[in-house]
Parts: structure tokens; sequence; C-alpha cells
């Protein structure tokens, strides 16, 4: 699907428009984007969105009718229409890779190019990247609890509009989703897509069993049964009994059962009980109903005995504390040679000026210590010392048996991609194996562990220098 | 924008096979479309979407392509693929108009139709009304206590990829924003654009001075300076007035500053003062920042001087107690002339069967009295008996000097439109008039008064009546 450049701020148009009546549109800018609080008050956050990031960047042009358009607000001369005729994004992009753990205040995506194609990009990048990554970060919070458990993706009908929920199934599956509903979804990035009934199925019949012999004789080795149109424990389990017994005489098995309202954790257990004892230990039972990361931890906690998570409004809509939305921002840190800082009276909100490199120190298991950030010129070693990210006096060694690897790379040069596209299996493969090898606590919902995210001295000092030019 | 099919669960495709395979696809069946609490545990919610809906319904068709995608799943037998490819929506809608206020539980949307089209359009529909419905109503209760200040939707970035936030822009117009600064969103929707410039505008030029006089020359009729790059009382207020006089020399008005960070309520004042005193009373205040409804009514309260609210993250996430997503539903209410309920253990979770009637008592000042819902065939007159929705035992007469009318109309009938297209203003206007209309305590942020919302006599008797069958 074409993402239109006009789905952007007009600010990008006025900025754009100011810097072509000043001659500055050729001038050499750099931007990060970053974000400050890590969402769900949690303690990480898995980057998500590049492909559809770059897949924009690299076919950006205006048509005639959205010229036409803009040209007709009667704010711009005709001399920017000409412009916008013309312009393409040519610039060069660094980025950490999809599926990647990352942190706040860290540089994720930075672009730099011209003045013009650097700041357009701006509202398009925030938009597609601050989603995706909340989704893909709350799947990973709930798989990541979610034990041998699978998630299933459901929220299509509580996202924001079709191409929201479409954003949904995508990151939803980086974070660790193993499926959707959102057929859609399937069909754009290959995700398995899975589905059976509603309520309204059993609803159309005479009654349960009826509707339950009719389903699985429709789909006779893929069928999971609904269990709580009218009662789940006197009527729909004993009728998903019956019709797994008559789906095993004809040599079918009954995938399992479906529960969507009620306690999850008892319900569970004695739904298990109930299909152990009547001969089928591997009918699946699947949860439903407002589940989160907490529903699964709880659930969990109690001895339920989900295997699979059907999780929808809570996935697409972000809910939690701290959720709903990525305070992500795009932020210009150069231009023209000079490094630039926005200041603030708060320190810890300031920026980090120049461009810049991101290091990740591995322990001898591979294990993260610390991310580091510095200057594009620098390098770090084991045993250097490096500085508190919101305390510039504070400082502490790089580990001396720690492996320092960038975790970025560019991903586009000039306007042209670099980097082969990854296939959505590897990235939730990265984000898996990340998770796995985060410092213990950091997965905590509760007051998680802060991972320590570094400054280089050189990019330490920069930031003092600057903001003591600005204060003065 | 073409809405596929595809953006569908699975189970809506689950479902029809089954009821192709079961000879039922053609059982008339009617679905209606509520939900059961009010959004941000407010008093009201503020109908969107249906024009998005209408326009998906009635040009519902697979293509090809996608025909192949769905037969490669490897699930469905090609007859199913061949009853797809004629498959069309010819069904009737009944629905309130956008920018109506609505209440829990009251049938917004009933689908009527063949029991197929009319289950295969839920995921898209509940997608399409639950977000436009969630942001018109934030809209709303920011602007119901904006007073004469003017809303500007601004949440592009942080909404749910570009769609999500072309919803965004539509939706936060007819609850009560007045411009958007989503260019696509002016573009499809004739949304007045607005939009100035960044912080990354100033820090490309060597000082504010500098960067707020090429905005100036720029757009010397529509300069809205962004005031706290810096130092916003120190620096941005005291060069934007430099400007503003610079500006009057040559003819032109400063259009106003803009702030977006600190104590919006006391820079507002502060800043109103030094225009004023540099003699630029006209120069408007636009703040931004996080704002939700509760920060607009702590600015107001406390004696703030903003006249333009840019309202962003909070407003396209919908973020705030009880946001985040709402939780509509689509019940199957009626099939094949038998009324149809669905229990569960609490009454009030229950969905009132069969086709029905809402109707409004208005007093004779025209204000809201109490909502009605009804069997199809009811007639509702002042006095008569009408009972409350989650207590059947409770009743109450429909106030003597009511007039009561009828909230909804036939939108589509065998698959056609049969409403004109309402302009956007004159949902907005609706929205607005309406909003007015609500009793005392309704636009009350913190417990609400609760709106009455009752049943008819017969159809209290039928929902009593069905209930006991199943419970039997």
């Amino acid at each position: 699907m074409r993402f239109s450049p006009l789905l952007t701020d007009l600010y990008e148009l006025t900025m754009l428009a100011g810097y072509v009546d000043e001659g500055m549109v050729e001038h050499r800018a750099v931007f990060d984007l970053f974000y400050r609080n890590n969402p769900f008050k949690g303690g990480y956050a898995v980057f998500a969105g590049l492909e559809t990031a770059l897949s924009y960047l690299s076919r950006l042009r205006f048509t005639e009718r959205e010229l036409a358009y803009i040209a007709g607000l009667g704010i711009f001369r005709d001399d920017f229409i000409r412009f916008l005729r013309d312009f393409r994004f040519r610039g060069t992009v660094t980025s950490v890779s999809e599926g990647t753990v990352v942190f706040e205040r860290e540089p994720l995506v930075t672009v730099e190019g011209t003045l013009a194609e650097a700041q357009f990009v701006e509202t398009a990048l925030l938009n597609i990247i601050n989603f995706q990554t909340l989704v893909a970060t709350k799947a990973a919070r709930i798989a990541s609890v979610a034990g041998d458990a699978k998630i299933i993706e459901f929220g299509l009908r509580r996202a924001q509009g079709p191409n929201g929920g479409i954003s949904v199934a995508r990151a939803a599956y980086i974070g660790g989703a193993r499926s959707t509903s959102n057929v859609m979804g399937g069909k754009l990035f290959g995700i398995p897509v899975k589905g059976t009934h509603a309520h309204s199925w059993i609803m159309a019949f005479p009654d349960e069993l009826t509707a339950f012999r009719a389903y699985a004789d429709a789909f006779p080795d893929s069928c999971i049964l609904l269990v709580d149109t009218y009662d789940t424990l006197r009527s729909g389990i004993p009728n998903a009994i019956t019709v797994a017994a008559e789906l095993r005489s004809r040599g079918h098995d009954l995938k399992g059962i479906r529960l969507d309202s009620g306690d999850l954790a008892w319900l569970s257990k004695t739904a298990r009980r109930m299909l152990d004892e009547a001969g089928f230990p591997d009918a699946k039972i699947v949860a439903s109903n407002e589940i989160d990361e907490y529903v699964v931890e709880s659930i969990i906690r109690e001895g339920g005995r989900v295997d699979v998570y059907g999780v929808g409004t809570k996935l697409a809509a972000c809910l939690g504390e701290g959720g709903g939305a990525l305070g992500g921002v795009y932020k210009l840190v150069r231009i023209n040679n000079e490094p630039k800082l926005k200041t603030t009276s708060d320190f810890a909100k300031a920026t980090l000026p120049d461009r810049k490199r991101v290091w990740r120190a591995l322990d001898p298991e591979g294990k993260f210590s610390m991310d580091i950030i510095g200057q594009a010129g620098d390098t770090v070693s084991p045993g250097d010392t490096v500085f508190n990210i919101v305390n510039p006096l504070q400082h502490t060694p790089v580990p001396e048996d720690a492996r320092v690897v960038d975790i970025r790379t560019v991903v586009m040069d000039q306007g042209r991609r670099t980097s082969g596209r990854e296939t959505l299996e590897a990235l939730a493969m990265r984000c898996d194996s990340q998770l796995k090898a985060l410092p213990e606590g950091c997965l905590r919902f509760t007051n998680p562990h802060i991972y320590k995210v570094s400054v280089t001295r050189s990019l330490n000092d920069l930031r003092l220098r600057l903001t003591e030019q600005i204060s003065s």
C-alpha cells in the first residue's frame, strides 16, 4: 500500500517552504529518532516498524493530484510546488534492526541528508515507528510471561481503523504473537491466520450441540469450539466433549475449546480436567477476553491450564499504565557540521547532540551489560570510563570482560536500501533471543531493573560544552 | 481508499463457509452494534464512523487476488471460493446519525440481511465505528470544557499508522476539533489544515531571532512562532514581539505564539500580558504538550489565557481512564423471525433481543429527558411505563410533556444507500447542539450524571421470557 506524502503534519510543508525561501534546503542535517520513557513503565521496548518506514522513504513522491491539493491551500508559492514535484528522499538512514530490545534516549533511527528531506519525513517516521514499537513491546511483555503458551493476536475490531489493525498484526508478531485473526495481516506478511467462530454461530442454530456439530462437520480438522454462549461448565464443555467423541469416531481430533468469559484460571483448570477425564488430553484450551500481561501472569500463578491466549483489545490499543502511545520524538542533532542541542530546564530532557553510534556491551555469556552512546568518531573498549546518560557527573567503567558491538547499521544510503529484507520470522526470533539476554529484572512489570545506558567521554564533554554555551 | 474485505477476522470467513455447508446463508438475520460502557468513565459517547462504514458496505467485494489468497490457506473448499466471488452486501442498515450523542447498550447500528452478509461485516463495522466513536467522544470532552478556545488535532505522529491518523482527523472534527495538522485529513475531508514550525526550525538557524524572522518572511500572514526552544520568557516571547513589530511595520500581523512546554496556565497568562503590553492584543496564544480535557479544565480554572489548544497524543490514542478502546460489540438479536438473546451470569450483560427502535424523549425546551428502546412494532407515548435497562423490575413513566422522536433512520436498503451524505460540518454542528441538550451533569468528568435509558414494556417482557427459557 502506498503511504501518501500528504500523511504528514502541515508544518513539515511550511518549514520546507521556508527553507526553500531561505536557500537552506541543501544544508546537511542529522536527525535522531528516540523516546524518553519506556512504554508501560517497563524496562525496555522492542523496536519495530523499520521495514514499513524504509518502504515509505524509498517511494516518497508527490502525485499531481497531491500537488494540486497543496497548491489549493493558498499558502504556498508556485516555486515551492515545483520543488515538491521533484522532491525525493535521498538521505542516509542508520538504524537498529527490528526486534532489537532498546532503551530510553537511545537514537534508534538517525536520518542524515539535506535539511529538506531529513525534516520532511519526521511525521511519517514517528507515526510508523512509534506505534509498531509500542505494539511489539506490548506483545513481548505478554509473550515473556506466557511460557509455552502461544499468543494469537485478535485486535482488529478495536484497532485504529483498518491499517491500524495491519500494523498491529505485524508488530505483534515481531514481539511474540505466533498468529493473527487478521486475514489481511496474513496476506501481507505471511503471518499464520487463525479463527473459528463467534457466539453468533451458536445462536444461529436451534441449540448449542447442533451448532457445535455443524462447525465440526465444516472443519473436522481445525475445530475449536467456543463454549461460553450459554453455560460453560453445564453445557458448553459437555457438548464439546460429545462432539469430540463423534469427531474421533470419524477419524478426526477436536483441536480445542475456547473460553471467552468468567474466571479463566479456574475455568481452564476445570475444563482441562473434564477434557482429560473424557479422554481428550490433546484438546487445547484457548482463553480470550481482556487478556494482557497481568492476566496471563495471574492465570499462570494460579495454575491455570491455558494453551493459547487470544489477545485483542489490550494489545491492539496497547492499554495499560504508561501505554496507549509511545512518545517517540525526532530531533535535529547536527546541521552543516555543527552539533545541535535542545536544552530545557530539566537536564534529563535535553537532547544528545551530534551524529552518533550506539554500542552494546555483552558479557562472556552474551548477556547485555550496558549500552553506550558516543559520537560517530568515538571508539569504545572494555575498561573505558563512560558517563551516566542523565547525570553527567556520574561515571562507570565498561566491564573489562565485555565484548562491545555496534547495534546499528546503515540501512539506506542516499535513498537506496543497503540492507536486505529480513523475514518477519527472523525479527521475531531476534526479539525472543534478545529478551533472554536482558539482565535479571528487566522483564519485571513492577519497578523493573533499570538497564544502564551511558555516553562516552567525548559525547559527555560535548553536551556539557553546548549546554553552557546556550545558557550563557 | 478501498477497505479490503480481507480486513476481517478469519472467523468471519470460517463461519461463512460453515453457513454455506449448512445451507444457512440465506437465513434472515438481525445484528445490533452497541457498547456496554461509556468511554473515559464519562456520561455519553459521540457516534461516528457511519459514512466510512457505509462506504465499506457498498463496495464490498473480493478481488481475484484476494480469493486466491483465501483459497491458498488450504482450509476452504472450492464452492466457498465461488460463493465469495459473488458475495456482496445487500442488507439493510438502520443507524443513528454521526455526531449523535449516544449511551450505553443502545443499538447504534442494526444490520439486517442474510446471515452471511450480516455476519461477515462484523469485524469491519466494529473496527470503523469503535475507533471513530472513541475519538469523537474524546474530542467532544475536550471541546466541551474549552469554552471559546479552539481545538487543533495534532495527533498523526502518535496514531496507529497512517490510516489511524486519518480516522483521528475525521472523528476529532465531528467531536469538536476545528482543524487538523494532518494534510491528508484536509484533502480527504475538507478539514482546515494548520501548522507552523517545529523546534528544529529554530535550531537550523544561528539563533532564535533569525529563525523567527525567516519564518515571518516566508509566511507573513499566517505566522505563529514556537517560543520555547531555548527560554520562553527571556528569549522566545521577546523575540516574537520584536518580529511582530517588524511585521506590523510591513503591514502584516503576527498571528500568534505557541507554548509547548512548562506551566501552560501561568505561561499563557504571562505571555498574554507581555503581548498586550507590547501592543499585540490580537496575537493568539496556542498551547500544546500533552493536552487533554483535564489539562484544559485546569488551565481555564487557573485563569489561563489560551486561545487555541493543539491536541495530539491524548486525542489520537484516546488516553485516559476508561479510554484507549471502545468495547463495541455486534450481536445476533434475531434469526429467521426468532428473537435471540445471549445470556450470562450477569443480567446487565445480557443482550437485548429482536429488531428494535430507539426513541429519545425531549422536554419542551428540547433538552433530552430519556432514551427508550423498544421492539420494532412498539410505539412510545408520553405517560407510558418504561423499564430500567439493567433492572427489569424498576419502571418509570415517559414524562407527560415529552416529545418522543425516533433517533435512527434506515441509511441503507438492500445494499443501496438511502441517505444523502452529510457534510462533516453538519455532523460537528449536530454534536455540538446535542451536547448542549444533555441534562446537567452528563458532561462532568468525575461521576457524571447517568442518563436514563429505558426499554418498553413489550421488550422488557420479551427479554424476561427468553431469559427464563434459556435458564430452564
